[in-house]
């Protein structure tokens, strides 16, 4: 099966806005240029607006005609009577695709609007114009300088996202952009009238600079091929897909927001899964298994060996990790013997899996108790974790010292530690805890650890993604 | 049954601390001087040391012997093997009770540590001291002035707390504190070789101060008495139950945590679910039920509606309060077009339960919006969210008008609504999105509203909220 190549939507050479008015009420047309402008798009934009005018300085032309270079890609934000016209003027003018930030068409309960969207559609196909949407913020790709968020990461990387809600599309992109996670393109596509969800997927399958897809997925419209354009993808990147409108009120909603036809959750995710596909159910355990994907690599099996501090810590991350499918194996007595014996003290400390270590003794004791568990035959992958709110008796500037310890604690394992190595950062609801734990994240994070915010949340992660692992090798270890 | 009056524990008229050090070197005994002190203890301290000396400008006393007034209570952070020495010379003092912070006792391998707690129980009971611990945090009361962490709020309030480990109490407290939850106690508990589980319980139920009793359980020294004590408590209040050590690796980490035989999962859920406690499987789901409690009153049914701004919020939304046992009722037609003709036009908004605002239109729109659903008679509860970083287009300076905005409709309904109202503040992955969140959090709990962070943890607290009161009521509409 070959894949439309739809790389020309991602760098136009020249980009005309049509609905910009330099108003002080919300005006999407003049978001967008802002937004544009101000990630430093490197081709020319055309304001446009029947009325004319000047925005930031620069004319704003009454009509595609008036235009005087060539136009590539136009971005609606007009209101959806005025579609029609628009879409007209882009084929009269050769423009390659257009995308509808505009709303108010398949989606709506008006009949009016459905309408309206095969209208759209018939002109762009006779016009050979490639639509965006309608319904949707459309594109955001660095190396082409297209964004649909002013205040987002201009640096590519190698993750591409089709998203059939801006919203999601915007979130995946915070949340990722927070976690160190870099995107070549995000897609967000709307009701998907003429481009859709089997289009973007096969596209960003063939993509070099789309290294891991993840797809936000109400409805789809051909099932066989999508599920098709799936298979392909899981054989030679991973595919997160989170699925939703599963329930009765999801499916409702979906149909009222994109138009997508839901389908039975559990239906899907059986073919899904049986097409090689990751399944995570939120946004923030989509950008878990990038996070996962891009700063571990993958374990051999599922034994982990968690270290930190925190005696009810501890039990509520073996509680965790075993219901989310992991195994913490015992030691061997050798290597309890031997960690009890670095130790000044048994008392406070619990020298089982998971390890709990107290107030560490020096730099060099944790560095041998991490060599030992490491060493540990049946261990595939380390845990290491910072529970902030558990330090009782510590006061906030003490606490500031001792959280900061153990950063330097983790940062000092990098390049010794050979296993997959996960960090938990937990429990920092106090103002000051909340503000070294994302402080902390972002020096790790850096320097190229896996990071998550929860116990739960990392113990679904690394579950999902020896899962995954499994799936591909037949040798692996239980 | 009658409880043992255990208020005499929180209310000491002075308090000795053995094992004070005036050293740079983390020191539990000076720590807790600090905190107390700090606290703002209204008693007596006297600091406890064989070598003397002066902390903070005040004499450490040798023994208990040299301190000259009467001691109602002891603070242990003596190593274990000093412990027997210390009760021997608390009883001569005609000590109440003492606290062991001390650890190395029955929960470690070692079968001195076992030993020594049999001894201190001993003399103990000769003596006739109640111990606390060992191998715990110890007590926060706010009107005793007690506590074990620098950091928490001095304001009492109707939450009471045991907990058997003392950083799940200090998770608890920083959580609860945050999300404007204030404590009448917070016992952490430790080995309970004394005083255990039940003792507290029996006393937090028959404690005026405490309305709302919530409980983190790793093991329980008698079954039978305490499911009858859980049974007791939850006929006069909620007693919300985080029980853990269900999974093997779990039930090892308890035992060497405070000595606590987990025993399976599966059996304690069903007995406390007779019982009649609400189990919860974090200390984030124990405050937002606590939150639950304090600031909504009991739903009538399951059905909420939700409203709020974005398609893809809307559709997770659905999803996650239908997977948590809620439905969301389509609204009577009329209503729907009641709600389509308050606003300019459908396109961008959802109106359908969820209801999708998109940009509201003035206050009074949202209003009105507000009046209309909730006069639906299969309406049980409302639901408001804000979905932070789902705004695209908007820059962070915008974010923060509209968001604020947002915080003015939700605080304008205060006294409006009439049916129980949770708020959602979720999707704040970005910097300034996240400040956003968490000033909007405290505003609006500070004017009685409740607060969720996720909206997971929303669908689930609520569910589980109407549940609790499902059961209490046979004619509950579902």
């Amino acid at each position: 099966m070959e894949a439309f190549d739809l790389d020309f939507l991602f760098h136009p050479q020249s980009i005309a806005i049509a609905g910009v008015r330099d108003a002080s009420k919300f005006n999407a047309g003049l978001m967008f240029y802002k937004a544009l402008s101000g990630f430093g798009y490197p081709g020319r934009i055309y304001p446009l607006n029947p009325n004319g005018g000047e925005v930031m300085g620069q004319k704003i032309y009454t009509s595609l005609k008036e235009v005087p270079g060539q136009v590539d890609y136009v971005i609606s934000a007009v209101p959806s009577k005025s579609a029609p016209q628009l879409i007209t003027d882009a084929a009269a003018k050769g423009v390659k695709a257009l995308h509808f930030f505009t709303s108010g068409f398949g989606e709506i309960e008006n009949a009016n609007g459905k309408k309206l969207q095969e209208e759209i559609l018939r002109i762009a196909r006779q016009g050979g114009i490639r639509v965006v949407g309608p319904n949707c913020l459309g594109l955001y790709c660095p190396k082409g300088g297209l964004t649909f968020n002013p205040d987002v990461s201009k640096e590519s990387g190698p993750v591409g996202m089709i998203s059939q809600s801006g919203g999601n599309a915007s979130h995946a992109l915070a949340e990722g952009n927070s976690r160190g996670v870099r995107f070549s393109k995000v897609i967000s596509m709307g009701n998907g009238a003429d481009l859709n969800e089997s289009d973007y997927l096969e596209y960003l399958t063939n993509d070099p600079d789309t290294k891991i897809i993840t797809a936000y997925i109400e409805g789809i419209k051909n099932g066989p091929r999508f599920l098709k354009a799936v298979k392909n993808a899981a054989k030679i990147k991973p595919v997160i897909i989170f699925k939703v409108g599963g329930s009765e009120a999801g499916a409702e909603a979906a149909v009222s927001h994109t138009t997508a036809m839901a389908g039975s959750s559990h239906v899907w995710e059986g073919l899904l899964a049986q097409a090689g596909a990751i399944q995570v159910y939120s946004i923030e355990e989509m950008m878990d298994m990038v996070v996962a994907f891009l700063y571990m690599h993958p374990p051999e099996g599922k034994s982990s060996v968690i270290i930190g501090v925190g005696g009810g810590a501890s039990v509520i991350l073996a509680d965790e990790f075993s219901n989310a499918g992991l195994s913490l194996p015992k030691f061997s007595k050798e290597s309890r013997q031997k960690l009890i014996s670095l130790y000044s003290s048994e008392a406070g400390r619990i020298f089982k899996n998971p390890v709990d270590i107290n107030n560490f003794e020096s730099p060099e004791t944790f560095a041998e108790t991490i060599q030992i568990i490491e060493a540990e035959e049946r261990v595939h992958s380390l845990v290491v974790h910072i529970a902030f709110d558990h330090f009782g008796l510590v006061s906030e500037e003490d606490k500031d010292f001792m959280v900061g310890t153990y950063q330097s604690l983790i940062l000092s394992l990098k390049n010794k530690i050979k296993k997959p190595t996960a960090v938990i950062l937990h429990s920092f609801a106090g103002k000051k805890s909340r503000q070294m734990a994302f402080e902390i994240r972002d020096a790790l994070t850096k320097e190229g650890f896996a990071v998550f915010l929860s116990i739960r949340s990392a113990a679904v992660a690394l579950n999902r993604y020896v899962e995954h692992h499994r799936r591909l090798k037949p040798g692996f270890k239980a």
